[in-house]
């Protein structure tokens, strides 16, 4: 289990540490299916190269549950259904949780009327959007999938964390190879949580264009002045304007907590009180089936004609990059930084569980 | 009609500039209705400040009726109505007209099943979205509106203009007041319109923030050289990232043409074949009456006591800039950049229409 101590990562298979996060999880109360619910969705992340989204979530979520902040037995419940809009309390469950059922619900009801909006109020972090997007996709449907979060992210023109980091994601059916198109990002200039992995990795600062701001309010390159302050709202006052148009759609519409009414991540004891969205749309009530997903193919297409700028070799559409770090860290296992490992080593350890040695060979 | 020489702009109000459109319109055979739609619809962003999208879209919108590329009398059919889905075509009439049928309809459906997804191809330049999001939002439900446009933007990577600049708007029912939340952007930088409108008042410069490229794709302050340039995706691959997302939701769903399928603005005679889609849902479905309403106002408040950032006085939302703006130009009148007013004025010559003088005392 420990790492050669020379190297900044170790290597593992995505099973491997998927059962290590399930274990991790049933082991502080989680009931089988959840726990693996949750560890399936947080791999995928890492699988995607999306290591802010990945199992460096777990030890929050196990936090949570240990302060008893979280009922990982939860699975909510549906507070009102009608027409094409479900109402859902999520009963401070694992966000994963109240999403699976969610989605469910959303596939259940545009199947139905071609159209489903599900609303969730009282729920906690549920991964990367796109898990809950791809879901949908998969069952044939545009997804539209968003979250409000904890306060982090200071408005436009101002420096107070107010908003959250609000992701949103788009998953469109059936477009297959290496080009799939999907969107799935914070609100910010970067995700909040690469931050994060930046200080797992150790790496004193990063690049100006993430636009962290110190907590003065200034901009930094500094890793630690960037977690002392706040990120920025990606485009500046449009960024901040997506940012509530998720916050409006998520809390806005689900009664649950809004912004400064949530606690700040990681505190502990308190709900998180998260809201959700699921949009899903079915495309077969526009065009023959198999359409949609042929014209979107050959729109990515079209897009990548154009002439790379200067200093890139090809474009690149949304999504592109996650599926090519996929086909690579299913071949040659995921690397997990040495510090966010000892983290969970040290959490193995209290809950008496062993954390695996890395994949042989990596 | 002619302006005094030394003044960069002259002052009209509303009325007397949309009289005015709607007269040029009717003079090249538009049916008086939609003439009234249009030169309404144009006249509400020159109110809010939006000058983009204001009076000076009529140069082209002529010009395209008198080429033959715009039919003026069409209003379009229903394609098909399915569920809470329902499938447009333009017939190539004016985008006002086509949006006006089309969320006639969103209302329809939505008051029916709590949510509706209309989506139009064939269509024209729609104006401002608010403009449309407005008409939902006044009729009780969140109103979310796309377009797709000419080609005009380099994805993230590239240098050839290939998406459009593909607005999104967001409106909300029912929060009155000075700091009344809407979403309308351009996914660009800034909105193309801006530099339009920055050429009309003859400025040889225009922001770096704003974000144009030259021809060669490099970054510009030049009005000159950003007008043979092309503008830049909001936030880079972000934007570029929504600029699809918007495209796949109104072209993709729709069947009509795709990027690079429609021909550039100002050619004439070709349709240019632009699609929309509107997203009517209702908050009544998911909280007790006027309880959305009252939430998204207190929203907005616990956004607005950000502290300030250095150089600015308070913490504006989406749609504040605007509101403002209509109050003061209401009261004051709407500037007319002299180029713009001398172009309507050549049109209105030709078109044997008298344009009306400056309005008295500004």
């Amino acid at each position: 289990m420990p790492l050669p101590p020379d190297s900044a990562t170790a290597s593992f298979r995505a099973e491997t540490l998927a059962r290590f996060c399930a274990e991790l999880l049933g082991a502080v109360g989680t009931p089988a299916a959840h726990a693996r619910l949750v560890a399936d969705s947080l791999v995928a992340a890492n699988l995607r190269g999306v290591d802010s989204h990945g199992i460096q979530m777990l030890a929050m979520y196990l936090q949570q549950i240990r302060a008893g902040g979280l009922n990982p037995a939860a699975s909510g419940r549906v507070i009102s259904e009608n027409g094409v809009c479900l109402h859902y309390d999520g009963a401070n469950g694992l966000g994963q949780v109240v999403a699976d059922q969610c989605t469910t619900h959303s596939v259940r009801l545009a199947r139905a009327l071609g159209v489903s909006v599900v609303v969730a109020r009282h729920s906690n972090h549920f991964g990367a959007g796109a898990w809950w997007g791809e879901k949908l996709a998969r069952a044939g449907f545009i997804g539209i999938v968003m979250s409000n979060a904890c306060p982090a992210v200071a408005p436009w023109q101002g420096t107070t964390p107010i908003l959250g980091t609000n992701p949103l994601c788009v998953a469109v059916p059936g477009c297959g190879g290496e080009a799939r198109w999907m969107l799935d990002m914070a609100t910010t200039t970067v995700a909040l949580g690469k931050l994060t992995h930046a200080g797992h990795l150790n790496q004193p600062t990063i690049p100006r264009a993430w636009g962290f701001l110190d907590a003065q309010g200034q901009p930094t390159t500094e890793t630690a002045k960037a977690q002392a302050g706040a990120p920025t709202p990606t485009g500046g006052y449009k960024g901040s304007a997506l940012a509530m148009m998720v916050e409006i759609l998520c809390a806005g519409l689900s009664g649950g907590a809004m912004t400064t009414e949530l606690p700040v991540y990681r505190t502990g004891g308190d709900p998180l009180g998260i809201s959700h969205t699921f949009i899903a749309i079915d495309p077969a009530r526009f065009l023959p089936a198999g359409e949609f997903e042929a014209r979107v193919n050959r729109l990515v297409g079209m897009v990548k004609v154009a002439k790379p700028a200067p200093g890139f070799d090809e474009v690149l559409v949304a999504g592109e990059p996650e599926w090519r770090a996929e086909k690579v860290r299913r071949r040659e296992g995921i690397p997990v930084p040495r510090s966010l490992w000892e983290k969970l080593g040290a959490l193995a350890a209290e809950l008496k569980i062993e954390a695996p040695a890395p994949d042989a060979g990596r």
